[in-house]
């Protein structure tokens, strides 16, 4: 990719949330000849986009002005509904016909309720939960899932390339929701899978690495299977993706099911463990830790140095 | 492949167990070259094998007789017992020397006890269950889990090679069952994990398959969302694996895991939701019908016709 020459592009954009994930995303948006005006609760981490051709503004409202795409990427549902519908929220600065993309993860039904109200300005919104972490944002290869009315969609196409691969229209406002949070369901269980399975071997007696090689390339085969598996019989817990907020997001998956009378017993059972993983000061590390409640539970090491 | 030209191969063997897997399983050797004594418990299964160059034997002791390996493919811990050590069992017939293959999917504490029992005759046994399915021993492509003394498993070497693709030796006797057993219980966690997440998609009124191909690419992925997903939302619940033969392996493994006081809360609960497949009667469909057990669950119906 050649530096220094940036297409420029007719959308112009506003940027709410430089953390992890926001400020590599936004980054994206620069290099890929975009204008972006910043906007970050801690203002001192706007500092390096602005060195780098982005704005800085003092609130959402103000980054909100006269863009034709406000992006949001927090942590949890109140912060989406402080930053779009509070004071000095991006509700009272965003022209009529403007799109906000939320691509946080929050609740699908709070999504719901946020578009609505944006509607009534004449404001569209999408929400575009992403998938990929930290090495996606930052390479652009990031897994967005779009919920929304298509003509909107489409309208946001050119912001959703500079920082994913993979962009999929799943449905109506609150689907890309949803179905991130199917993600996050199906993740956690996989790793609940492999951390059984590492246990067992454990107390077996058994090589735990041949253990995930032999059960790695058939039938039981997973991502978290190959990547995970490797750190958990490692002893290395660094994140990855954070055992606190993979409790946000199964808090938020099993309250939409309750909303709905929906029994999800495995997704439940892995929020308890995970909190047990918590209990030990542990909410920091990668979500790989789960092992480490199974090893209390059946009084069993399962690490190997090899 | 030629076929009319078979290389002649110096070990000859004995094969216990005609069943779906075992049949393919006992073919591929006879078209590796190797000269093979068949004998089944409905005699009737041995006539196919017999007109393509087989030999049919009376008894698991005289298929037995002479041979250098021994392979046996049956059900459950108790057949194999019968088959190895009952009356007229392998035991009986090989000679010292002679290497006993158990290919079953069992109890690691069963077989590292025949084990004892052949050795005390000078029989030397390995456990090498296997992975794949009927699909893997058709085509020879077999993942192989093998546990017991690594000179043995060389000697084994030029029939596991003629069966299957990834042959793993994993460690002493009992090591191949305990393995097998991991990938069991990923397996089947695995597969619910697919299932909560369409039953939630379901009841949240998202598309099944954009939510399936929106997951299936990232860290959620694994071989059960990418080849059961699919057919569970169409409702295709033909085995595949049956439920039947899964909760067996899951009874194995929790029997195991209960004799080394180790928790396994989520293989225990997938147990328990596949015997509530079984009690709708689904208990020779596929695995993938565990979504069924959730969809009562839950009262929602997860099915799409595309």
């Amino acid at each position: 990719m050649e530096t220094g020459v940036r297409l420029s592009q007719s959308l112009n954009v506003g940027f709410i949330g430089l953390g992890i994930m926001g400020k590599p995303m936004a980054r994206n948006l620069l290099n890929a000849g975009f204008e972006v005006a910043v906007w970050n609760r801690t203002a001192s981490r706007m500092d390096e986009l602005v060195n780098e051709g982005a704005r800085a503004s003092g609130s959402p409202q103000e980054a909100a002005q006269g863009k034709d795409i406000v992006i949001t990427i927090v942590t949890d549902s109140p912060d989406v509904e402080a930053v779009v519908l509070g004071e000095q929220g991006i509700i009272h600065g965003a022209k009529p016909g403007a799109v906000v993309v939320d691509m946080s993860t929050i609740s699908p039904e709070v999504t719901r309720s946020i578009a609505e109200r944006l509607k009534e300005r004449g404001i569209d919104m999408l929400d575009a939960p992403v998938s990929g972490g930290d090495k996606g944002a930052i390479e652009g290869t990031l897994s967005i899932m779009v919920g929304g009315e298509e003509s909107v969609f489409e309208r946001a196409m050119p912001v959703f390339r500079a920082m994913g691969k993979t962009i999929t229209h799943v449905g109506p406002n609150g689907a890309g929701q949803t179905v991130k949070l199917c993600n996050q369901i199906t993740g956690a269980l996989n790793i609940l899978a492999v951390s059984e399975a590492v246990v067992f071997a454990a107390k077996s007696g058994v090589d735990l690495s041949k253990m995930l090689q032999a059960i790695g390339g058939g039938a039981a085969s997973s991502w978290m299977v190959q990547n995970l598996g490797p750190r958990m019989v490692k002893g290395d817990f660094e994140p990855g993706f954070m055992v606190k907020l993979q409790q946000k997001d199964l808090r938020l998956a099993l309250e939409a099911a309750r909303d709905m009378h929906l029994p999800l017993p495995a997704a439940s059972l892995v929020h308890q463990l995970f909190a047990a993983v918590e209990a030990e000061g542990m909410g920091d590390k990668g979500t790989q830790a789960l092992v480490t409640a199974l090893e209390r539970l059946g009084n069993v090491e399962a690490r190997q140095e090899n």
